[in-house]
């Protein structure tokens, strides 16, 4: 145990991130520092916001350096330990890196985990971690539905948009979904409870607005956004008055050179609002979430997916998935040897 | 007085309105019912909103229909009356139309307006009317400013920029503007004490956002946007985290088949929120501005131009500044035989 497997960032990725932007590489682990961790990781969290942390622009955490392994969300065990507050054995959770081992310094972001109470500890990285709470507080603290109100969710049969629209359910309202193909459309019915779906795959930007208004009766009161592009454009044609659209994500537009939202017009004649959100700023809460998240879940009120790929091998082809839409559920790699 | 000239809508504009779009027709006035009133129309507020009207989409007021005088707020007196709240002569203040008399029925908005407190009928129709209340109630309820904070202003030579930056002094911000040529970025330092002045029309969108960056060292924490398109997108590049953006008109996405705002994602990043801004919901409250508002005003503190054209006959030509950026302060129509 002294070699460690990085992804690492090789070159910053021009638009849609190649193979070759990347590189995996082996690298001997040095020692710990005094009030250092060493952690072996185990499950990785594969997110649409790493894509973000690739470019050289200002966001809410420094851009992933080249050279250095790609920074994602990971659970995994305490290997070897220099601080008191973790001893080795013990599963922990942090904002780490794609690699086999990560040091984390004293004061590093490292929670513990019990696994004990969640029938696997990947659920830390889906329905009970980040996603779930960007889903819970993003509806409820930025939204605000009102019970009869109508919630429209986009990229829906995605890990956050599907507990977005069970947890809208849950709350009295009408639930739209939005997902790319009859599968996936089928699932958000079947599987997330939705009231309506439409598949914007066979739809140009106009088709899609009618579908969306046709789905929509009494107009949109909160648009959940995860898509962005034509789909945020189109949406926005059936607001109603002081409509909330929750600002989650934008993966349609962070590869490719997108045509842009036209239709902000319509925040004006509606008074409606944008609101971007971020969980970050949420954590001292997550417990507060998690409670309620969990007796839904017991309650059978909210089913949930991982899709798991494994090997840190294939980083890549797993990471892609995210923009092509071939994972069903929320996206985990499992980088155990 | 039994004729009156209309400009109305003949067809609706594609992109850029045409002379042709419309028509000056002259019509008989007929009879009044019980409870209508006749007004004689003095003086006309052209604003960006009428553009909106034209078009055939959802909006918070119902298309301008084809063959009807073309809406607008207008200022004038009672020629006849068969409605006991109002006597012939009396000044008076609504959203007629373009026509040198309008009929409104028992319960339409007209209000009478007090001539003696103000040095010209025409500062109901700029900074104690609806221009004056949107730069009050946009900037300090919408947009909340505190003391020290940066408050960007595009339009900011515009009627409703120009109050915006002044009143944003006032509350203690650094103030800057963007406006289109070096005589109006003049005005903005010399009439409207913005701090600094950026002329958009030398710039491509890089020039403009590094040219935006620098003169706010410190980020941007309102926006008051009035243009849209590019120069909202190079703003958004600069915003604080929980930056507010006050959106009050988007004047150059009107007309054009428009790139869209493309960064939308530093909503995310920053923890942002866009506001659609409408002032009509505030009428209620427009006394309260008033108030405060002819007090800066009296004190010296606020500085408003008025730029006055002439004719019913000339109403495309003059209506078309709004667009080029032809003029300078609140554009009226005054169409006084």
């Amino acid at each position: 145990m002294t070699s460690n497997r990085k992804f690492i960032l090789k070159k910053r990725p021009q638009g849609t991130p190649k193979q070759e932007d990347f590189e995996l590489i082996t690298e001997n682990i040095p020692d710990l520092d005094n009030g250092s961790i060493l952690i072996r990781n185990h499950f990785i969290s594969l997110d649409p916001a790493i894509r973000g942390w690739l470019d050289d622009a200002p966001s809410y955490l420094p851009p992933v350096k080249i050279g250095d392994s790609v920074r994602a969300t990971a659970i995994g065990q305490v290997e070897a330990s220099k601080n008191n507050n973790f001893k080795p054995g013990e599963w922990v959770l942090g904002l780490n890196g794609i690699e086999e081992f990560s040091i984390v310094e004293e004061g590093g972001f490292t929670a513990h985990i019990d696994n004990s109470i969640v029938p696997s500890p990947t659920n830390y990285l889906s329905i009970l971690g980040a996603v779930g709470m960007t889903a819970y507080f993003g509806l409820l603290d930025a939204g605000k539905p009102k019970k009869g109100e109508t919630v429209l969710v986009s990229g829906a049969a995605g890990a956050v948009g599907s507990a977005v629209g069970q947890i809208a359910k849950i709350k009295g309202c009408r639930t739209i979904g939005i997902a790319g193909g009859p599968k996936k459309c089928e699932r958000l019915i079947k599987d997330y409870g939705f009231d309506a779906a439409i598949d914007y795959r066979d739809k140009d930007s106009n088709s899609l607005g009618k579908a969306i208004s046709e789905a929509a009766p009494d107009g949109i009161d909160i648009i959940f956004e995860n898509v962005g592009g034509e789909i945020l454009d189109a949406s926005l044609l059936s607001i109603n008055e002081h409509a909330r659209v929750v600002l989650c994500g934008l993966i349609s537009e962070y590869n490719t050179e997108h045509k842009g939202a036209k239709n902000l017009w319509q925040l004006i004649v509606k008074q409606a609002v944008i609101r971007g959100f971020l969980i970050r700023d949420y954590a001292p809460r997550f417990a507060e979430g998690g409670i309620e998240m969990a007796k839904w879940i017991t309650d059978g009120k909210i089913n949930f997916d991982e899709h798991i790929e494994k090997g840190i091998e294939n980083t890549f082809d797993a990471f892609m998935l995210l923009f092509s839409g071939g994972n069903n559920g929320k996206l985990i790699l499992d980088i155990r040897p």
